[in-house]
C-alpha cells in the first residue's frame, strides 16, 4: 500500500471530518486533501520528482502531516531531521541525502546560510508557517500551495517499495545513518499500530513528542489511514502541553520516558484540565518502573500502552497492552518491566552470538521480521549487511523472553558493562537507583578500569536539597543487586544529556 | 505477508489460549501450530508441494482451519468446495482444479468412487474425521496427521503471491471460475476486517455459514491472526445454531441475510440462551430492510455490522458500521438499505459504461482496487482481463453512492431488469414486497415480454395459511413504485432455490 492512500481513504470516507484540529485552526481531511495536492503540483513545478530528497528542519505543524504525504505521493523521499542536532551534524546528514528541498521553521532561519553553503544539492529552503514574505532564498509555504490548482491526489508511478523517508538514526557521534523506509515499510508499521492500539475515527491524537521522530511519526500514518485526528504541540514543556491538552481536549498522546517523568513533577504544582485523555502510548527508551507507577497514581484514568521498537522497525516491535498494565500489587507485576509481546504482524526471536535462537529465559539479541523492516541504510550497504540477513534484522538489544513470549530488553549491546569477565546490564541497575525517592533520572554507563575492565558509574539527577551522596545511594543499592553490579561510583549532575527524541546520551556521558 | 505467519504470530503470543472449542473439544493455539505442522509434513510426504491443489469437500469442522493452514504453508492450494453441488458440477470444478488430493466429511463417502473415475488428478481422498479405517483409496485423517512428528511450522519458499486458494464462483451454470486469490489477497482481507470490526484476542467466532465460502472464510484467517477463538456448527439450521451458541458461547458470528430470516422465525417458538452475541455481521447477498428492522427487535442487545463482496475481492469491500445502525426512527434510516462504506485499505468508485467515473447519486458499477484484489481466474484470461484493468477490478454490480460516499447497491448488473427501455433494478422492488408482513422471502427477476422486452415476475413464498394472492400483492406495490416497476405477475412457491452460501438464484428462477 502506498501512503497517499490512507489519506484518500480519509478524504473518500470521512471528507468533513476534522484531520487537524489546532485551537481556532482546523482543517477537514477535504481540506487537507486538497492542500496536499496543491502543495505536491507545487513541488512538481520546482522539479520534483521520483527519488529526490526533501529535507523537515521542522518543529512540530500540521504542516509536517502535509509533507509526509504531499512529497511521498510524488515518489520523493522525505528526510526529517532532528531539531536538537548542531549544525555540523545537520551538514553531515543534508552531505549524505543531498536534499534538493529544505522545509524549515522559522527557529531556524538563523541557520539557512551556512547550509546552504555547506551542502551544493540544496535549491530552495521554504519556510513553512503561516506567513513571510519571500527572502533570497527562502520562499514562504504558502505562496508555494497557492501556486498550484486544486486537483484530484494521485499517485502515478510510486510503487510500495519505493523509499519514501529517511530516518537519521545514530547522528549523535559517528556517522550518522539513513534508515530507508518503504511506503510499505510505514504503511505496515501503521496497520500493526491500528490493530494493537484499537486507533478510530474517534482518536484524537496530540502530536507531542517531535514529529521527526518515528516513535510519534508513525501515529501520522495510523491516525491519518483510520480518519482520525490531528493535534499539535510544537516543542514538549510541560506547561504547553497541560495547556494544549486542556484546550483541544485530544484523547490519545505518546509520550517517551523522560516527558512522562517532567509532566508527572510538574502535574504536582498545577490543575490543567487533562481529563481528556484516555490513552498514553510510551515508548522508544526503556521506562523506570517506579516512573510507571507514580504514573498509574497520578493518573488514573488514564491507559498506558507500551510500544518498543527502532528507526529500522518503522518502529513497533512490541508492545505492552493496557490490560498487561493491570498488574499492581499481583503476583504478575514483574510484568510491568517487560516490553511486552511481538506485535501482530512482525515475527520476533532472541538469538545468541552465531545468529541462533536460544531457550526461554536466555539473554540474547532481539531479531524480527515483518513487513516493517527497512530496506537498508542509505548509501551503506555493508552496515546494511551487517545487521539484516534473511529477511531479519538484528537489532543490537539484548533481551530476554519468558515462558508466554513477554519480551524484557536488559540492554542495548553497546550499553552492556563488562566487569571482571560478568555481563551487568545497566537498565538492571537503574530500575534499582530509581526506586529511591530522591533518584530524579539515572543513567549507569560503564568506565574504563585497569584491574575490571569496565567498572559500574552511576550518574544522578536528585530531588532538590536532598541530603543523598554517594555513600548513602551505593549502600541503598546492595539489598538489591549483586556486589558486582553495584555502582562502584556516583556522580550527581543537574541534567542529563539527551538526544531530540529524549533519550539519554550514554555515550556523551563515557 | 504469508497466511502462515497469521497461526505463527497467535502461536507465539497465545500459545494457551483456545484456538478451536466445540462442545467438549479444544485445541490451544499450541496444539493447532503441532498438528497443522505435522499435516504439512504429511502433505509433503504425499509428495504435496508449491502450485499443486488440494480439494476440500466438507462440511464446517476445525479441520476445515488446519488445511487452510497446512496446505498453504507448502505453497500449496486449497481448492474449497461448495458443498450444495451436484455430482456433475464438483465434477467440472475438479477436472478445471485438477487436485492431487480431495479431504472429505463422511457424507461425501458416496461421491468418491465416481469423482475418482471423473478426475484423473486426484490421487488420494481422505476422509475428514475423528476416525475412520483405511478403506480402499480413503485415507482417514488423523493417521495423517499421526504419520508425522511435530517439528516447528516453516514456510520455506512461499511467496505473499504464491496463489493460496482457487474459490470457484458462478458454479451453478455455465463454467465456474476458479477466483485465484493469493496469500497477500487472502492477509490484507484480514487486516481489512481486523480494522473494521475490532476483533481481537477476545473474539469467539462461531462458524455457522459454510467455511468452504468466503465470507465466513474470511475471518478463518481474520481470528487466527488475533488469537481469537473458533467454533463450528457443521451445517447451518435454526435449531442447532441456538443449541451451538447456548453451548459454546461465542460472541460473533457471521450469516447470510437468509440465515437471519429463519433464525428470526425459529426464535418465536423457542427459548435457547444467545446472550453471549455481541456482533452478528451479515452479508454475501442484499438484506431486505424489513428483516434487520425484526432482528433489531428481536435481538435487541447484538449490534449489527454489514459487510459486501464478493469471491474475487477476498471478499470484502465495504462495511455498515454497528453505528451506522442505530438510526431507526431518525432521518437517516436510509442508510439500512446502504452496504456502507469502502472498508480502510479498499479504494471504490462507480463508473459507467465506458469505465469513467459518475458522480455522487448516478447509477453505474462498482471498481475497487486494493491488495485484496484477486490475482486472477485460474486458466481464464480473458475473463479476468474483462474485469481486471489498470489495477481495479470491475464487479458487475450495479450503485449509486450519496455525499458522504456511503454506497448503495441497487442490482447486480446481470439481473437488472429492462422494461420498454426503463432499467428496473429488482432489489428495489424486493424491498418493497419485503415491507408486505405476510411475505416471507421474495424474488425480482425478468421474463421476456413480446411488447416490453422484459417484464417482472414477483417469486414470493409467504406465510403459511396466508390469504395473499397475486391481485392483491400487486395492488399492494402501487403506492410505493413507479408503474413499470411493479410486478406484473406474481408465482407463489413453497422455497426459492438457493446456493450453498444461501444466496437466492436467479437464474435458476428464470
Amino acid at each position: 500500500m502506498i501512503l497517499t492512500k490512507g489519506l484518500l481513504t480519509s478524504a473518500h470516507n470521512r471528507a468533513s471530518q476534522a484531520a487537524v484540529f489546532d485551537g481556532e485552526f482546523t482543517l477537514t481531511y477535504q481540506e487537507l486533501h486538497d492542500r496536499v495536492s496543491q502543495l505536491k503540483g507545487a513541488l512538481r513545478d520546482c522539479e520534483i520528482g521520483k527519488g529526490d530528497r526533501i529535507a523537515l528542519l521542522m518543529l512540530n505543524d500540521f504542516r509536517y502531516l502535509e509533507l509526509f504525504y504531499a512529497v511521498t505521493a510524488l515518489g520523493a523521499i522525505v528526510v526529517p531531521l532532528n531539531v536538537r542536532l548542531s549544525i555540523p551534524e545537520w551538514t553531515l546528514i543534508l552531505q549524505d541525502s543531498e536534499p534538493k528541498m529544505v522545509f524549515i521553521s522559522r527557529e531556524f532561519l538563523p541557520v539557512v546560510t551556512i547550509l546552504q553553503s555547506k551542502v551544493d544539492s540544496i535549491r530552495r529552503f521554504v519556510l513553512a508557517e503561516d506567513r513571510g514574505e519571500e527572502t533570497g532564498n527562502t520562499l514562504p509555504y504558502e505562496h508555494l500551495i497557492q501556486s498550484h490548482i486544486r486537483e484530484p491526489l494521485t499517485y502515478e508511478g510510486v510503487e510500495e517499495r519505493d523509499t519514501a523517508g529517511l530516518f537519521y538514526t545514530g547522528g549523535t557521534t559517528g556517522r550518522p545513518k539513513g534508515v530507508m523506509l518503504s511506503h510499505r515499510n510505514l504503511v505496515s508499521n501503521a496497520w500493526h499500530i491500528l490493530l494493537a492500539s484499537g486507533y478510530d475515527s474517534n482518536t484524537h491524537y496530540l502530536h507531542a513528542g517531535p514529529m521527526f521522530h518515528l516513535a510519534d511519526g508513525a501515529s501520522t500514518f495510523a491516525v491519518t489511514l483510520v480518519g482520525g485526528t490531528h493535534s499539535h504541540l510544537r516543542v514538549f514543556r510541560p506547561r504547553e502541553f497541560m495547556q494544549v491538552v486542556q484546550r483541544d481536549r485530544p484523547n490519545t498522546v505518546l509520550l517517551v520516558p523522560t516527558m512522562i517523568h517532567s509532566l508527572l513533577q510538574s502535574l504536582e504544582s498545577s490543575n490543567y484540565d487533562l481529563s481528556s485523555i484516555q490513552r498514553i502510548l510510551y515508548g522508544a527508551s526503556p521506562m523506570p518502573v517506579e516512573v510507571l507507577k507514580k504514573a498509574f497514581q497520578m493518573l488514573p484514568d488514564v491507559e498506558f500502552q507500551q510500544a518498543y521498537g527502532m528507526s529500522e522497525a518503522s518502529p513497533v516491535l512490541t508492545t505492552l497492552a493496557p490490560k498487561d498494565h493491570q498488574v499492581l500489587g499481583t503476583d504478575r507485576e514483574g510484568l510491568l518491566a517487560s516490553c511486552g509481546k511481538a506485535i501482530t504482524g512482525v515475527e520476533m526471536k532472541i538469538v545468541d552470538s552465531e545468529r541462533k535462537e536460544v531457550p526461554v529465559g536466555v539473554v540474547g539479541e532481539i531479531a524480527a521480521r515483518g513487513p516493517n523492516i527497512m530496506k537498508g541504510y542509505w548509501n551503506m550497504p555493508d552496515e546494511t549487511d551487517r545487521v539484516l540477513q534473511d529477511g531479519w534484522y538484528f537489532t543490537g538489544d539484548m533481551a530476554r523472553r519468558d515462558e508466554e513470549n513477554y519480551y524484557y530488553i536488559v540492554d542495548r549491546k553497546k550499553d552492556i558493562i563488562i566487569s571482571g569477565g560478568e555481563n551487568i546490564y545497566s537498565v538492571e541497575v537503574e530500575n534499582v537507583l530509581y526506586t529511591h525517592p530522591d533518584v530524579l533520572e539515572a543513567a549507569v554507563v560503564g568506565i574504563p578500569d585497569q584491574e575490571w575492565g569496565e567498572r559500574v558509574l552511576a550518574v544522578i539527577v536528585k530531588r532538590e536539597g536532598s541530603p543523598l551522596n554517594e555513600k548513602k545511594l551505593i549502600q541503598f543499592c546492595r539489598p538489591s543487586l549483586a556486589g558486582y553490579k553495584v555502582p562502584k561510583s556516583v556522580e550527581f549532575v543537574t541534567n542529563l544529556p539527551k538526544s531530540g527524541a529524549g533519550k539519554i546520551l550514554k555515550r556523551s556521558l563515557r
